[in-house]
């Protein structure tokens, strides 16, 4: 491998294709320079696994537009706009674990990180042995009135929405092209300002991402498994509700419902209720009830797997 | 591995000792707010690889330290104070090549972070069937008066100065506790303003990093052998000039000298002079001149050494 850090950096900085003003130092120096993040910035940082979340075959475009992708649907699950990414990258020194050429692979996240408007303004590269692992940040901005959505704000009498479908991602064998749902979470900041009390993405799985905001919120989750919306190809909700890497929005929301469908023609399905009490159960249509998050997955459940 | 991601970032959260008030929104969330950043962010990103930067042997307080100091040398090369800090990690499923169990290493982070003034307040994890990788991302404020101070503003005419020694990691074989240094960035840019010219940090040796200033400043920089300040245990030039990993700070300043030693009492030594022309030399007492950034390393240049 002859491929030179400072080479590289310069190789990104010539493809950044310019950058918007507020990034005021971008790719090549010690640090990048963002300005304009008053009043507050949103940051998050996720990591896309060789073996785990993508494979080495698949067209670099596809690893290239998840492993952003993903990172940004946390700044959806905030409501929040996208403002700049930091990219790093540990690439396998086996070829047929390495998804591209470096040049090529950051040249797609590039690409991906302006088309959804936060420019790649830093990052890292280095070479293992062992899978190649890409670490995106996102820093965004809050939304403009209603701040950033927090996912402990669930309240007794709130009724339970999900944008899209879920299983989509299973159904697919994970490899198809994440969607993170940034136009329709701002939207709903719009649409509902203070009434949305409450929002997640759908990372790990409804069961599981639904738990979390039981637990932020100390309120009890109730989905209506007749309710749910369903991907194609997928049978049953048992096989939907446990399945990650979904990224479509579970919120709560006060009041009138909110309109549907959201910008893109995304769908917006009342699927539960928020009550007083603690957990996240599924009620199936004769009244039994299931632990939601037992159903769910975490990504380190199974390493290597 | 039975760790469980959620598990880890509420253990993280727990320990974080309370969160400053510009962290608006601390780890737990979908992201991490961040107020009071205008009127910009600085923003760094940073891989610390098992095998390469440390071994898994090591004192888990040591990988942690240096994981996270080597990221703020970057902010401290632009003259900036760390604001917060993210982490991601993708520690190896063996044993052996695991720097210590994911609490240990993430509370040794959030120590480091903190005793930088630059709380965790975001972070990811996986497991690799590889060597581990540690992700660490500095936002930070440039300098409140002279602004972020850039590598590219060398002007022929100005002098070349460097803080501390070089080749003390190298000496030290690497294991040695980094040492940012963020308070005589800040300070230099308290003391010379607008007359500090160009400021880098050295990560992959003098040679390199000088090399680095004078191509981005479109300038020559002409380093005189016999002043520059060698660690103890180096004997030769030839062999620090090459080395990595030292941290120190190299910067170009116009007029009188700066005040030294620096805060820390750490020295600051005049090195050499920035001249028309290209490329970064070293010229020994007998008038010899040598290409330095040819004496340079790059963590890329040997994958799995």
């Amino acid at each position: 491998m002859t491929t030179r850090e400072s080479d590289l950096l310069r190789h990104i900085y010539e493809r950044s294709g310019g950058m918007p003003p507020r990034v005021r130092i971008g790719p090549g120096d010690d640090c990048a320079l963002l300005a304009g993040l008053a009043p507050g910035a949103l940051l998050t940082i996720d990591q896309f696994v060789e073996g785990r979340h993508y494979h080495a075959d698949w067209p670099v475009d596809l690893i290239a537009r998840n492993a952003v992708g993903r990172a940004l649907s946390d700044i959806a699950a905030m409501g929040g706009r996208p403002s700049a990414a930091l990219a790093a990258a540990s690439l396998s020194t086996h070829a047929d674990r390495h998804p591209a050429p470096p040049d090529a692979l950051f040249d797609r996240m590039a690409y991906w990180t302006r088309h959804w408007q936060c420019p790649l303004i830093g990052g890292d590269i280095a070479f293992v042995d062992g899978p190649s692992v890409l670490s995106v940040v996102i820093v965004g901005s809050p939304h403009a009135s209603r701040g950033a959505v927090r996912r402990n704000g669930a309240r007794a009498g709130d009724a339970l929405y999900l944008t899209g479908a879920i299983g989509e991602a299973k159904a697919a064998g994970w490899k198809r092209p994440v969607e993170p749902r940034l136009e329709q979470g701002a939207w709903l900041c719009d649409a509902l300002g203070d009434r949305l009390h409450a929002m997640i993405d759908l990372s790990d799985g409804l069961g599981r991402d639904g738990g979390r905001m039981s637990e932020a919120s100390g309120a009890r989750l109730v989905i209506d498994a007749g309710a749910l919306p369903l991907a194609e190809g997928v049978a049953d909700w048992r096989e939907a509700i446990g399945a990650g890497d979904d990224y479509e929005l579970l919120f709560a929301c006060a009041g009138e419902p909110p309109p549907s469908p959201a910008p893109g023609s995304v769908s917006i399905t009342r699927i539960g209720a928020v009550e007083a009490g603690a957990g996240c159960v599924v009620r199936t249509p004769e009244g039994e009830e299931t632990d939601a998050a037992a159903l769910g997955w975490d990504h380190t459940d199974e390493p290597g797997a």
